[in-house]
């Protein structure tokens, strides 16, 4: 495993400051982060699309993390990606997410979003990265609940669109030589391993269609996030590590009452201030050989930003494991007891 | 506390077959219950219309009721209430719940719906009912989940508008001196206590505006259900006995994936194979002083309906609590210890 | 192990209403119950003087219970033990247990009460019996949290103190060939096993120190009753089939607050709605030869005591456990698998 | 699911006391089971060799127990099912499960179990049996703890020689119609999922080697006996419904420190004594569509035979759930909430 | 939150050496506190009856911590607070607390004991400080467990009592400004939620009857200490950071059966070497914007007051929470996922 | 308590690799550890039968260490205490453990592991040690499992003459004035506190017949290994600190069906990735007066020795715990609350 990274996003200073690539990729380093994931929609730090047109100016990009002591850990195009499967019910709420000129346009929010991505795949490529980390989108996300009663066609039909909509990305990922890491997350179609199954028959067994691993997310809806592991982490490509806390009381559960983050009874937490067993997750994915990085993903809704990102390097460091060479299966008299 | 009850909806023949509310209420008498709660949606057992409008038909319906051995618990709006706050994003799941003339119409068929409450006001008056069940409806369940960001006004701004849609019934209902027991569920805009205590505020704190209590529902989103009566017993006005169980694993969790029912790590079952500890809720309640009806409530993902009705009488009755009538704090000396 | 069983105490009617021995036996026995404990302080049924010197007065008692189809278990003088070691402190709260003319005397009411229980062991013998159940009363239980500062020379003074009002007692009841059951309990000094070690120390391991044991007092003050079982049960020599609920909140835990019974964290209950384990409470006792009486004790703050006295037989017989005669231990070539 | 229906292994009287099938599937049918499950090895009730050779003797049998109002579930081989790899480090053990003659001879006792299962196959072809109840033997089973360190070469050669001994046994099930059912039981060298997946992989996943599935013994080895069931259920064909308790101490744990039963952290237990949540096993087994019997296996090492068997019967019946018709998912406006 | 600070009472040296102010301050600040918690009834440290009457004496105490590099959190009057409710059960173990020629006068040590507070409401005064620390004293402890029966009425009256003895106390707090912060502990009429509101309502909700917040007497009673934060939060205003560990077991629980302190299942422990969760709890008291100080108090049973006092300043330093001026809930599009 | 220090078995290089006691004591020296328990069947470090014979190499050797930093805790023969107990059954995988020319010969093992053993006890002595670690072998170990039926009379035999083969080996140690301290460990007849106490009883309560605690093991087997230092403090006398996990599942559980160590559900770990509670452990210890050395043990199937053994040092030594020298329960005035 490597690391730790960090993903810039949430650290990108207000739109109205300026910043640029350098400057997150120092602050990063100097807390000690050897590794950044780049958003893909913030110009301050990347232009996508020339990325995807320019090797020169990958280059420069690359060369502007490597003098500041950091790699790429991948791109994210979790913004476009909720967009490939944009739908009407949520537009006021995604409008922002796109070109303004395009809002309400459901089509249109589409194609571009399904541009991005492709762009995304070539600069991958420019770049020299191994994997990407975006959203599914959700097209079925409102009916969740099975009630009023959802006929299980409706769930078959929703995923036959949502893999035409994704299959031709998929392709580009595959011909950039870059998985494409769905974060399994709640408002998304892919959200756990249930839908994961479901995407992945529905788009042939993709060999890019793969995993970015939150168990932020899957701790939120109590799912065994260590179990998770054990059955797709042939698929599991990239890793977030975001710490959150589940304590439900006599007013609120999973749902949350439409109540602001700090007050319901889930929510994120910055690293060590949650409930995730992190040393059993390294544990598992060293055993399962996961050879990407570990990204701090931080979206705490009480502690600091710098205070978040400041312990979060040490946390990381902390809990990586370097690969056992023996075995005490095939051990002569040596080893004791 | 009264009961053994049970909720007709779910133990209806199929539409194409003949029944009447004689031959429910005498199946659902010879099985042990002797109370019924009456879905109003069906007119093979009830015409909401004419109760609305006649006396003599309701005293025929309590007539009926009377001579199988059983008594109204409450009558059911269920579909009804769900359409008060109808949305676009679910016009297709919803459109078979009101007539078809108006379907895809949302303002008619909030129209529709709000008249069909306003006769179940009615119609619970000439039955002598104290209570009503129902559903909220949700405009905003499609946000449940914070993401993309859910700013505050637009829950602030739903909740006005579902008031706006139910305070003329709440007062009809008060009109009628009957409280309006809204079911705490997914899907509905009220589903957890937070939630309710929002729209509360919203309708002033509405005398009227009460709470039908179903633990499975809770056990389901993993909120405390018995601290849930400690904070709201004063409210909770009906109580759907109906039972629940959580088996999360490495696949899926509260959301269940879009897996059908069955399949789901969170799925009803019948009184006594799921997770819901009864007599702690039977006496919560007793010490609360609830003096509505258990009413079973079944929706078995596995059971068949027949075993499930006939073993939810005894189920329900063994656990009434007479209350008692010693204090041991005032006892004297006849009290060892 | 024998039974069911009831002690009388709690059942028995408001001190102004007329009752019998003859009446609560057959009372008892209607019930399904073949024993019944006899509270000493209540001459409606029992007169102690009287039978501690008339064998024939025993004869009739024996005769009365015989005829309604019961057995005596034990007498109990839980109210007169309580005042053995009678305490200043308490007077207020205790004076009504002893005769009025000497209340507030604790020297007197220490007499007295020591009479009493030399009573009671020469009524135990005419009686037949094998086992009494009492209190010890509480010398110290004002100082049972150590702050102020308790010095262990306080706890040992004090358990010298108990040791000599009870030592004499101990060897009347020696004599009389009964055992003495303490019944651990709050409240008084003996009231765990800890407490139980230091007295049966001060006592020289009399014979005769023995325990009744109660779950219920275990329960709620969260000592392991099962594991009690396996270290005392040479010790223990009888049984309250009692049940309790502890479940703690923000407001309060285990010492309650000053709140009454039915609101405080822990409280009892009766059989079946309580949190005790007596299936396995009873597999131990039947393990360890325990061949004493199962005897209910009711004291439920919230349900009816006719219907725990009506649940409390059945429960009670379907958790006997009859011993095998075969051992798979030394099993032959019959024993599959 | 059919059913209940009880193993007559452990009920079979001493061995100098005489008893016939007839006898005891009349005690049987008389508590209320309707399916016997016969060990093969008691010729007071069965006659093995007879049953193999001759199809009259059968149908004789089938009518005893037809008359008796009890239907044979599986025939059992336990005993000679473990001589199949009888072993040297257990002769003293083994040899009274074999004829006397060949006491010690691993190799002639090998032969006579594979002779004594080819036989179980014809006989239960003879009695229309679709199922078989036996144990693997154990080959490796003192090895079972991987210390001295266990070269996993050792296993593989273990499982090779496990399948050639038990190949030819599949093949005769095979030709018989009928499903080897192998208890997975400590002791045996397929004792737990990841040893039977061993195995179906040395015998190349031949379609007659199935599971008994006994919950008992996956209690006592920690093993989630749920989530076994989603993974091996269409290898489930047998099913023993036998309880068993572990509570381990500071004294003992699973591997129970030579204990006798009785004093065993974890030891087996009459229904509803023990620990084992029958309520979701027969839910998932229902749910799998599992068709086979549910078999009482009783070995309790505290509560009387006769106790055992007559609490058995109706345990197990109050446990069968009948299949719904309904799919809440398909449902119409019918279904309320 | 403020801090680390630390309670100084458990670490003043033996009576008969000497020792100062000056030296306790540089001692704390040496090891990483930055305020200090100060008993007042040690005079080698702190003259109280002058400080209530010397604004310059306060200036000087002031100007020594200031020079050491501390702040004062709060004075201490816990003994002395003891004492306001001083009761004739308790003498013996009280008399020490007050001066010896008022020993055994339960009247005089009230009064004195009401002095002593008066004179701490001027001394906080004079040193700026905004809250107090101090016990309620019991005037019912000893009959905290409701047997023999205690009627209503007499907690009632022994509140009004305590509200009597306290509200000229709280006046004076209030005119110095000054909030009196009741430790809620064991052995105290204020010990848990229910009991202090019980006080509140005694005081017509004095303002300035708040608590000291100490999770360690929560945790040995059961409490639920999280959710007291929820309930009571906008009354704590001084936190004690102390821990605890509760492991009952087969011979004692909560009451400890008379055991010295380190052999009770309930005892207090140092920082981290207890079951007390101070992440949740920092948490909570940073989410409800407690702006206090963060004092440690010590008094483990056995690990050496040095290495306590050496651990618990980084200790508490590690689990402060700046903070974050950032909610995701306006976030736009710069927020991830 | 004393530390910390490391166990060198697994750390040794392999085996055609050259080291030294030097080399190792300089690498733990350097790594923070200040002792080193040394393996006696590895001639590189130590040549055991010169240490039996010459006290001036044990100079030289205690030179070496003390020049390097360490001291010594104890000798290890586990691999000879295997032996003296060797068994048929393991010859195969215990011959390794042996002179090869004494390969396959049980009582030749036997004698040669007897004198290493008494050799073990004079080197100890001279090397002016108190402790030693060892394991017992296991005679019985195969029939752990009570199944074929495993009668006591087995059991007593074969403690018996376990008993036999110790006896002569625990005089000598007696004579040398060191303690044998058996680590408790599957696979060995002494595995758990109810063996211990068999064989306590077959070698007459032996006073040299100790325990090595190492809660690796219990924890393994499920055993409470917090109840076990109440139990047996005073027999134990050497301390491995060790750490495992046990994580069951659907497919495995204690007994591991043959998987390797990185697979089976029960595994061991590096310090602080497993699940024991160490805090509790060291507290547990210290409070009963342990004052032996606690010696990491390492033998992790993930993580890299080197970063084990780096890690140990610093884990261990912020368990340690100082005793306090304070009793609040004599504490006067000057303890606050």
């Amino acid at each position: 495993m490597k690391g730790p990274a960090i993903f810039l996003a949430q650290f990108l200073p207000p739109v109205h400051e300026s910043t640029s690539l350098k400057a997150m990729c120092e602050w990063a380093s100097g807390l000690g982060y050897n590794g950044v994931q780049i958003p893909t929609w913030d110009e301050r730090i990347f232009d996508l699309k020339r990325a995807s047109e320019s090797q020169s100016y990958c280059d420069e990009v690359l060369s502007t993390c490597r003098e500041a002591g950091v790699e790429i850990t991948e791109l994210s195009t979790h913004l476009q990606g909720q967009m490939v499967a944009a739908q009407d019910a949520y537009s006021e709420a995604l409008d922002p997410l796109a070109p303004s000129e395009i809002a309400g346009d459901i089509t249109a929010q589409r194609e571009w979003a399904t541009q991005q991505l492709m762009m995304a795949a070539k600069a991958s490529k420019h770049l020299g990265l191994k994997g990407h980390a975006t959203f599914s989108g959700g097209l079925l996300w409102h009916r969740m609940y099975p009630w009023p009663q959802r006929p299980d066609a409706v769930v078959i039909k929703a995923f036959e669109e949502l893999a035409d909509l994704w299959l031709p990305i998929l392709d580009a990922f595959d011909e950039a030589g870059v998985d494409v890491c769905f974060e399994l997350h709640p408002g998304e179609d892919l959200h756990d391993g249930a839908s994961f199954d479901r995407f992945l028959e529905a788009v042939a067994h993709h060999p890019r269609a793969c995993i970015l691993y939150d168990p932020s997310h899957f701790l939120l809806q109590q799912l065994d996030y260590l179990a998770f592991i054990d059955i797709y982490h042939s698929r599991i490509k990239a890793f977030h590590v975001k710490d959150a806390e589940f304590r439900p009381n006599g007013r609120s559960g999973v749902y949350g009452g439409y109540l602001p983050w700090l007050d319901r009874p889930g929510r994120f937490r910055s690293l060590g201030d949650g409930q995730v067993d992190f040393r059993a997750i390294f544990s598992k994915l060293t055993q399962n050989g996961f050879d990407g990085w570990a990204v701090l993903e931080w979206e705490c809704c009480l502690k600091h930003h710098d205070q978040g990102a400041a312990e979060g390097a040490p946390f990381i460091a902390e809990r990586f494991i370097r690969r056992t060479d023996r075995s005490f299966d095939d051990f002569s008299a040596g080893s004791g007891n």
